[in-house]
């Protein structure tokens, strides 16, 4: 019963008219021959058409079926098969790919609301070509020319898929601790021993090979973190000519069975010998596989949105429907739509409002990271590595805010699968796990990104929304952002002294932090609207949940404010035995 | 891999140490007979037995099993019978019934320690005998004495069980509009028919009767709420001397596929000329089924408490267990428990923080109660009016959140059903839902309850913080105390020339509410806490989880001050197309 519509009026105002991604596109000498603001709205109403016509009315089926391991085989569902091949027609496997290699060399900006889109469709769905696009991504940095040549036009067409095996199952988040071996061979290659866990599209049907890009230690490596080193290893091995040889010696144990994305193989993977390749130097394993991580972890972010966006269509259109209690009459016997209901409008308010301004930040970000890639902008670069673990965490925690929300908007309705809202809930919560939990985002952001420059990134970003707010005076915004700035300074003074506090606050702090630029994105917002672009309806519906957003739900800031105020002693003093 | 153990501690504190309900018991010419605080240890360790040893250790079986329906009968999961069973033997199921007719007669705050306990070991399971509970309530308030010679003792002894059929398929809230009609017989009995939804334990295997009590219409009935009557239904009738005669007119036409709860049966309950008994006056019979939803709310804040409690034993044991990173030392090939982590610290402490004052919380309720019911004391009971909306919504607001929190504790293995933190998650998700959504809760308690007198009854209980503050001071709850005594005292002055103002605040307030009365529950904590009888452990514990509550959890209060006083104009002015 769960419908979906891609949001594509909001998506164009993002790009073309809050943004201007198109002006970019213009002055960029790799995108300029490639895209113009009508090719690219001609390329998101045809991903429009495959994620709402094609993708989206299975989802509920896919869960349901879920993934099957049989002997070490895993079948997907039924559907997935032409979905995927249609995926794969239609060039959507290589839209940010590097054109050398096959790739279509589309934007970030462009790709993620792609990805919105097709996680709003299926998010379990969106994870065999998005760890695709991310293992391209790494390969496409860090591997060798040759490398390149076999195996990405592969990827990019979809014909084969990626993987990243990090996880082992005594070492999740701690990476230094991994066990998984790589001894070499005689011939410059590898072999690769151990077991990783949690392996996303591990194996699957879907595709005639799997290129798993594998962390593991050589031999005489140091210690930790630094001792790890990125192996590509095949499914099947490649031939010179592109053709597959002989299975390798790798095998799925299992899969997991989980709260959610039942569709996504979760998969044990056993490397007994198999081999692998080197990519990037020996022991710079964890930087080559982070530049997958950071692309995966904007993908998060539109994971949570793109939930919170289906969520939002179906529990308005459950609301204009839905006939309970009297808003409009006293006609005991006749009841009125519930959208009429404070409440009911509260709860889809702060749907709307989050999902907009996340939108906007995802776009935001986006291109960020287009400036880095396409003009080298190292500010940019940087301003993109500030904002990663915020996009992670901040739009998959209120995602799944959202998600429930709109749930609840439902009633025991729902509660039951029947109308699709509790697969939305149970599918996005992993969002805020993987990829790095939202704990660990956290750390990041106020310890490696906020801290360890002494706030030099942050600064530049907080004196951007400054200028912006000179231009377009909006006095809570400037309170808050005011505020913000004394207390990241004061954090970065005390937390010099007392090891212990940033770490505290740092959950606290990245909610306040995206409170705070999803306030500037509504700001930006407002500047961007025009009566001769856009309709009275649209102009009023963005000033409205603007106004809302920061009457109602930007406020929240003050309590986390006062939150990150308050000493951290009870914490620190807390002996484990008394928890 | 959910382990539990009932915190039988913190129970005996909270009930003897911080309420000292045993004196009240003693004073109690209904209860001094039955009980004392011997008695009381002796029962709850024998409820812990049953709960923690024989349901706890099975629930992820309920969950993968769940309910069956094949031809309108309803199998439950296998070990169930013998569970209920033991309920029965051990008169669990009539713990709080009237000793009158074979009930055990135990005040409610015994008896709400005992539901946390069955909600920790298995909310699906609880609900079959707690619906029961319920339906003895209302029996055995309005149904004359015949009926209830006849249908209590069955119901205390779990012989029977119970339901209370309200929802239709059209009508969810809004049990004005129902369709269901209740046409006169000659011989004083009634005719049923018609559809009702969601009806939990509506059909089932444990129990050889089922009483369904429904809500219906009379054919003269006046429109609206005002013209609904209660009805006795029983699946089998019974005979003059209690034994079962031929089955009545209804059948189960279905069960509901849930997010979670799978074992309990939520079904569609089909009345065709079913014969009913009016029970109460004609066209009151809502308020009769009040009395009931009343009971059932406060069984759902358990719902909420103990859902979090059990999420909250685990994911404090992996924490202990789970070795990821260096906290101790600088060895960077051994790990330490990630209980050394801040941030895994502040997940686990906001959920203890909120847990133990849940259960405070909880006691006091169920002695307002107490002291209504045996005492006849109308201030109690108008306390526990005001706040039985808190209780329900609160503490299952809040239930919800913690076990995300303890789940995402566990990282990617929160995710996976093997450590079940993900079905606490999907169950517990039920409880903020049914029984009046959270929302409902809300607007009762602003409108019904607050707005309604004029604040009179929730500022006696204002006056009761104040008096408590006043011998043992403390700024950070007496801040708080003034600021909301001055935000509910706008809010009653402005609602009344805006009539969608509390509806709008209505959540916020009653979140508000709740972190001021969880706070009023750790300062009496604090002011229990003493040396002779309590370990140091359990002194310091309890001191730094009260600290960490005022300085890091009770703070949110801020957020939620600052929205309530912003305007609600941009809602408000929302057209409905603009959504």
């Amino acid at each position: 019963m769960s419908h979906y519509q891609a949001p594509l009026t909001d998506m164009y105002f993002n790009l073309f008219d809050l943004w201007q991604t198109q002006k970019y596109w213009d002055q960029s000498p790799a995108l300029k021959e490639l895209l113009d603001q009508e090719t690219a709205s001609a390329i998101l109403e045809e991903a429009a058409k495959v994620a709402a016509e094609l993708i989206a009315p299975q989802s509920k089926l896919a869960d349901q079926q879920g993934v099957q391991w049989h002997a070490g085989e895993v079948t997907t569902p039924d559907h997935y098969k032409t979905c995927y091949q249609q995926l794969c027609e239609g060039g959507w496997t290589g839209l940010a790919g590097d054109p050398e290699y096959g790739g279509m060399g589309m934007p970030k900006t462009l790709a993620s609301m792609y990805e919105e889109m097709l996680c709003s469709a299926d998010i379990a769905f969106s994870l065999y070509s998005g760890l695709t696009a991310g293992a391209c991504v790494a390969l496409n940095q860090h591997a060798d020319s040759a490398t390149k040549a076999i195996y990405l036009p592969k990827l990019y067409s979809g014909e084969w898929s990626g993987t990243m095996c990090l996880t082992e199952s005594h070492a999740g988040s701690d990476l230094g601790i991994m066990r998984t071996q790589a001894t070499p061979l005689d011939d410059g290659r590898f072999s690769i021993s151990g077991s990783k866990i949690f392996i996303t599209a591990g194996e699957h049907d879907l595709t005639a090979n799997i290129i798993h890009l594998v962390l593991a230690k050589l031999p005489d490596a140091p210690a930790g973190s630094r001792g790890i080193s990125l192996f590509l290893v095949p499914k099947f091995m490649v031939n010179a000519d592109g053709s597959l040889g002989e299975r390798n010696k790798l095998s799925c144990g299992s899969v997991e069975h989980k709260m959610g994305i039942h569709a996504s193989a979760s998969c044990v993977m056993n490397f007994d010998g198999a081999v692998g390749y080197l990519i990037g130097e020996a022991n710079k394993g964890l930087a080559c596989m982070f530049t997958m991580m950071n692309y995966e972890r904007l993908a998060m972010g539109s994971q949570g949105l793109g939930a919170a966006e289906r969520a939002y269509q179906n529990a308005l259109s459950y609301a204009k429907d839905r006939l309970q209690g009297r808003t409009t009459g006293k006609d005991t016997n006749k009841a009125d739509p519930i959208l009429g209901h404070a409440d009911v409008r509260r709860m889809l308010l702060n749907v709307k409002a989050i999902n907009e301004a996340g939108r906007s930040f995802s776009v935001y970000v986006a291109q960020q990271l287009d400036q880095a890639k396409y003009s080298g902008d190292k500010k940019a670069e940087a301003r993109a590595n500030l904002l990663t673990p915020v996009t992670k965490a901040f739009m998959t925690d209120r995602g799944l805010d959202a998600c429930i929300t709109a749930q609840q908007v439902f009633g025991g309705h729902g509660y039951i699968q029947e109308w699709g809202m509790e697969q939305l809930v149970r599918d996005v919560r992993i969002a805020q796990i993987y990829e790095g939990t939202n704990g660990i985002q956290a750390l990041d952001f106020a310890v490696r990104k906020v801290a360890a420059d002494n706030g030099e990134v942050l600064n530049e970003m907080l004196a951007e929304i400054s200028e912006k707010l000179a231009l377009r005076p909006h006095s809570a915004l400037s309170n808050l952002l005011d505020e913000y700035k004394n207390l990241v300074n004061e954090l970065l003074i005390e937390g010099k002294n007392e090891s212990q506090l940033l770490p505290t606050v740092a959950c606290d702090l990245l909610d306040l932090s995206g409170y705070l630029f999803y306030g500037y994105m509504w700001h930006q917002t407002l500047a961007a609207l025009d009566p001769v672009k856009h309709s009275a309806d649209f102009i009023e519906s963005k000033q409205l949940t603007a106004q809302f957003y920061f009457e109602r739900v930007m406020p929240k800031a003050q309590g986390l404010i006062a939150i990150i105020r308050q000493p951290i002693s009870a914490l620190v003093e807390m002996r484990d035995e008394l928890f």
